[in-house]
Formats: structure tokens, C-alpha cells, sequence
């Protein structure tokens, strides 16, 4: 546990909407009520124009920074990017982080109680777009009072939203920070979704998404997880990390056990997301990711982005990403040049796949914090005054 | 059913033998009775100098050509490059494609009845090596009364078995055509192989791989092969093939049956290779292939080759195959190139991704006669007479 650097003890917040008028979504059906779990991290300022959000991948939750406990030393999922002198500097900034509608950490999803039903929703819930997640994080941004985001940012699924985010509400936006992502799905990506929920339907115990009173499909998450994990990563990384080293044995064993150290590490991995994960989730969260595609839903990629001129970008792509090949991201740089909006587009050079943007960490510490320091200076943003050392306590939890 | 061109009607054969004396596999275990399922096409020379031995991949058999009967119209899975005038071409050459132990298509494997016990073997069957398959291959060699092999082809898993016969047999091999292949499995293609056999495990009927006198468990096979799939195309022929094409509708259904053109394709075909498969045969042929690495068998691949200087290689590599990518290729020419071996290497530019080697007809064609010609001069190998047009009844279809 690194307290020194961190933002230090965090606890989860919910925002809950749509009581009365439900919302209403892209495939015409309305959700409500619609709760959100999301962090924040720092403190926003008087005119409340240094808030950040942060939008979480596919398996990602609200806990982006920090520990909720002493006794759990699991940091958020970026903490690395996000704290004191962090890339997201929580000294300077107020970082919000939103979990995801669909989802199963805090959010409404299937695993939810209908309140019509009093039963959890499984898949009479409502088939769910990136759009619509944004939609629904429009409204704790109201919550927040926040009128403007210093910049949306997120890797993977979250760089979708963040995209989501400039062309549905461009004018709520100052910078946006897409990474590893793409403007759409390719076949490849909906074949590897497909697998993985072809692997829940397969699970006897998924039920036609009606399991939360058994057993659950846990099998079948975990190949839908195992599938998903090998996209992650390169073949490059892979090497490094296992090669064809043998797991606790010294020798082939000849027989189905686990024999190299990568297997073990994808079974192990596999049935740990079943802990946190809900089948019914990864089907909707996935369904999303594959339904979205920018230039289906406004024409063309230079139509969608027609009203986002104003917002200033950094794109960021990774060389060895093979899941969102540094052509997405030129695609994206191209439709955004066409209508004339300020971007900075770095491919970096990484062995890591498409987790590098969650751990290429000193190379995007440099390149982010300089990006916001620009947008802070052009937009003349009144930081919150420098916390120093001495006026800060031993051990300080505050959020 | 184009048969001017074809090797017509042929049928699969059988050979028998470790009848008595029970084969000994690289586990230390033995097998015994084992059966070899193979097709031949062309004729065979008068000192038996101009058979080639065609070895399939992971889901193969061995019907590599023609037609097993005028109703069903499927051909062999390499019809475009074996026949008259193809790039194995029949007038020429006696054509052989031998099935592999482990498998399920005709030869001995875990589906066949142990007569030890009158049951079908299940996991009791051995895990079984590429060089187990070859070694039993060995066999049928001297059952065919064959001395050397002008050639031995393959891609994928036929090409590590090309490898290995020139390994494990160098003084039978004049030639040897290993296409997308490797002299090792990769972490990647570990870590691919385990989740499919995952997929497997995780179906309730696959039952220990004791499930011959009940359901199959074919939806588990099902998520296997998807995934497997997947990792035979490419991104560019996906895109080619599919894009985000909708299936049978106009807009996207909100719901979970089958949205994109690309999830109905995999869908589709992972049933169909249920009828088709053997769950625990591609349990055991996946390991075979895990377990392949010519260097660690040897020390290294330069000692693994150390007798093959003789045998005289084309290797083909293909730009978009991303299973086998071209270093995977290179690696293996300069473990050759230092034993001083002939070696031609291609590095073919194609958009199909690792099906490459089974689509690149035209190209593969040219390169193939070619390189086989050239074996056929300097061996001075005498060709069976040309089969004159004339000579040739209108519908032939003897083997």
C-alpha cells in the first residue's frame, strides 16, 4: 500500500435519478430509477472548472484511485495515473470517476432489483449503448454541479464514452482524452464479444440470464473472461511474462492439468473475475461496446464530430495493441482534422498490448499532465491552492 | 462439383498396425492397436520415388482431395492445390494425406474403443506428441512400401509435423513444405489453445470426457472452435468478409440473438464443427500442439536440425497471419540456414490471415510446382508417363 502518493481512503458514492421520468434510451425503451456509482478524488474549485472525469474499461468499476479500506491493499484500478503529482494531479484537479449503467458494480444493471418485479431484472433489463451510458452520466454531472468537464479521459471502453461524451455534449467538454480506443467496433472485436457471451450461454447455470436465486454461470464468465484476457495483452508481453515456462513442474505432466505458467495464469484469472463480475453485465457491457460506431449513428465519422471542433484532444494509441490497431486511432485523428479541431495524436511505442495504457505509465504521466497543463493555461482555469507538505496531515484520508 | 479438374471420387483408407507389439509415445506410455485413416490420389512411380505426404492441421482429415461420393458435394480440404495440374499435381506425383492419432476422423484417439476394456478410451487415451503422430505416420510409410518421401507438406499443425518428419526421420524426407507454421507454440497460442479446451471443460456433458453413450458436449466444442476461428482470419479479411454487416436485419435488434453478420458466421460454423469433431480430440490434438518445440526437445533448434541438412525446405510465411506471424517463420530459416540446409522462404503478402495457406491457390500454386519440379530435376526422379487427354476416359474417377 502506497499511501505517500495515493489519494488515500476513498469510499464509493451513488447518484440516483429517474425516480419519476424514467430515461429514455437509444433502443426506444426507458430505464428509471437509474443509480450511478462513481468516486471523486481532489477538490473542485470555486468556479468548479478543474473537474475531471474518468470513464472505466469493460471489466472496470467507480474505484479508480485510492483504497476503500486499510485492510484492503487493492489500489484502484488507476491508480497509477491518478493521485498527488499523478498524471491526473489530485492537487490540482477534482477527478470524478462514473461506473457504468449495465454494469454490476454499484450501477443499475441486470443484476438490479425491477422495482416492478421486486426480482432482479436479468434480461428483461434494457439493451444499453455507450450512448446511453453517457446519458446517464450527463445527469450526475448535473448532480455535481459541474457545467463544463476540464476533460473526459479513459482507455478502451472508456475512451468510447469519451467520444460519446464530445459529440453528444460537446459543449460540455473542454479537452477529451481517448486512448487505446476506437470511433467503432471492427468484425474482429464483435467476434471476440460474441465468444465470450457464446461461453455464458453455453453455461447450463446462466439459465436465460435467470440465476440470481442458484448457481451461477461462473464456468462460462470465466472463458468469456479468459477469451477477453488474451486480447489484452501482445504476443511480445507474453513472452516476457511467461515464455514457455512450465507451471510448478518440471516437465510436460502428459495429462490435462495445467502445464505452462500462462495457463495457470489465465484460469486463475478467469475464476477471479467470477467474484466480481456478473454474467448477465459482461453480456450487456459487451453488447454495448460492439453496438458502438460513431459514424453509423451520425453518417459519416466528420458528421459525428460536426459540433465537437471546439473540444481539444489527445489521441493515443499503442504500437502493440492489436485489438485497437493504431489505424482506429488514425481514423479518428483523420475525422477530427476534417473539422478543424485541435488534436495532439502520440502512437507510443509499447510491448504491453492493449493494457498499455494502463501501464506505460511514466511515458503517459509526462504526455497527459503536460495536456491538461496546456488546456488549465489556454483556458486560464484558476487552480485550487498548492496543498504543501507542511499543512498537510501525516496521514491524510480526506477526499 | 468441378471434377475436370479433380482427383474425382476417392475413398479413405485404412491401416492397422502395433497389433502385437504396442507403440512406445514420447510420454513413456504406449499405444497399441492403432489405426491410421488415409487417402491417396495419382499413381505411384516404379521405384516409388514420387510420393509426397500431405499432413492437415488441427481440424483436418485425411480427405485432402476429391469427392467421397457424387452426392456429397463437399471436396477434400486442399482440393485447390492437389489434383491435375494443381500445385501437388497427380499426373505427377503419388499423393498421400495421412490422418493423426488423437483425432477423430478415422484414426486412433480418445473417441476410439479401448480394447483393453470394449470402451470408448476417453482421457484414459495417452496424450499423444506431434512426434507420436508422426512416428505412427512412420509406419504407414513402410506399409506403403515408401523409402523416402520426395516431399512432405503442411500448414499450421501439418507444417509441425513436416518439421518433426524431418527431425525425427531426416534420411526419408527429400523435401520438406512447411507453411504457417512454427518450430514452437507460442504463449499466445498456448493461452488460445487452453481457453478452447476451457470452453470444453466447463460443459457439464463433456463429464471428464466420459460422454460416448450420452449427450456431447458440443456447446462447450462449439465455443472452442469459435474461438479458434477467430484466430484464423484476419482483421483485414474480416473486415473484407463481414465489416459490421447486420444479419437479417436493418437495425440493431436490442436484444441478444444475433445482431452482426460476423456473430452469425461463428455461430453457424462452431455448431456445424460439432458434427464434425470430437470434444476430447481437441483436447488432445490442442496439447500436441501446445507441447510442440522442436529446440526443447533438442537443446536448440540448430541441434534439432543438426541432421537435416539434406532435406531441402520452402518455407512460406503469410504478412496478415497473426497466429504464425512471420518471425515464427525466420526463427526456423535460421535455425536452418546455420545447419547449411537448402532453404526457400516466402514471406507472402496476403490479407487472409492464417487461413492464407489454404486460400492463395494461384500464388501457392506457382511456388509449390515450381519447388517440386526442382526436387524432381536434381533427384532425377522419373515421372509416371503423362496421362495424354485423349487416353483419359471422360469421367475417371480411379485413384
Amino acid at each position: 500500500m502506497d499511501l505517500a502518493n495515493s489519494v488515500g481512503l476513498v469510499e464509493r458514492k451513488y447518484f440516483t435519478f429517474a425516480q419519476d421520468v424514467p430515461m429514455r434510451l437509444d433502443s426506444g425503451e426507458t430505464l428509471g430509477p437509474i443509480t450511478l456509482a462513481y468516486e471523486t478524488y481532489g477538490r473542485l474549485n470555486s468556479d468548479r472548472s478543474n473537474a475531471i472525469l474518468i470513464l472505466h474499461a469493460l471489466s472496470g468499476d467507480a474505484h479508480a484511485a485510492g483504497y476503500h479500506s486499510l485492510a484492503n491493499y487493492k489500489a484502484g484500478w488507476w491508480d497509477d495515473c491518478i493521485g498527488p503529482g499523478k498524471a491526473f494531479d489530485t492537487n490540482k484537479y477534482f477527478v470524478v470517476c462514473s461506473n457504468v449503467i449495465g454494469g454490476c458494480q454499484g450501477s443499475t444493471g441486470p443484476s438490479s432489483l425491477n422495482p416492478a418485479t421486486g426480482k432482479p431484472y436479468g434480461l428483461s433489463f434494457p439493451v444499453v449503448t455507450i450512448a446511453d451510458m453517457v446519458r446517464a452520466q450527463r445527469h450526475l454531472m448535473d448532480y455535481l454541479g459541474i457545467e463544463k468537464w476540464l476533460a473526459v479521459a479513459g482507455g478502451s471502453m472508456g475512451g468510447m464514452q469519451v467520444l460519446q461524451w464530445t459529440v453528444s455534449y460537446p459543449e460540455r467538454v473542454r479537452a477529451a482524452l481517448p486512448l487505446a480506443t476506437t470511433a467503432r467496433h471492427s468484425p474482429m472485436l464483435i467476434a471476440f464479444s460474441e465468444v465470450g457471451r457464446q461461453a455464458i450461454y453455453a453455461d447450463p447455470n446462466w439459465n436465460g440470464g435467470d440465476y440470481y436465486d442458484n448457481a451461477r454461470p461462473n464456468a462460462g464468465l470465466a472463458v468469456a473472461r479468459m477469451v477477453g484476457h488474451i486480447t489484452y495483452l501482445s504476443e511480445e508481453s507474453m513472452h516476457h511474462k511467461f515464455g514457455r515456462r512450465l507451471q510448478e513442474r518440471e516437465r510436460f505432466g502428459y495429462d490435462f492439468n495445467t502445464d505452462f505458467a500462462v495457463e495457470g495464469y489465465l484460469r486463475y484469472n478467469g475464476n477471479r473475475f467470477t467474484e466480481r463480475f456478473d454474467a448477465n453485465s459482461y453480456l450487456y457491457v459487451t453488447k454495448a461496446m460492439d453496438y458502438f460506431d460513431l459514424s453509423n449513428d451520425y453518417g459519416s465519422l466528420t458528421d459525428a464530430f460536426a459540433k465537437s471542433a471546439d473540444v481539444t484532444y489527445l489521441v493515443v494509441s499503442f504500437t502493440s495493441d492489436w485489438l485497437y490497431p493504431t489505424y482506429h486511432s488514425k481514423e479518428l485523428v483523420s475525422g477530427l482534422t476534417a473539422i478543424g479541431a485541435d488534436v495532439t495524436y502520440c502512437n507510443l511505442k509499447s510491448s504491453w498490448g492493449h493494457d498499455a495504457f494502463l501501464l506505460e505509465v511514466e511515458t503517459m504521466t509526462g504526455l497527459i499532465s503536460d495536456f491538461l497543463e496546456r488546456i488549465v493555461r489556454e483556458h486560464k482555469i484558476q487552480l485550487p491552492p498548492e496543498v504543501t507538505p507542511a499543512a498537510k496531515p501525516a496521514l491524510d484520508f480526506s477526499i
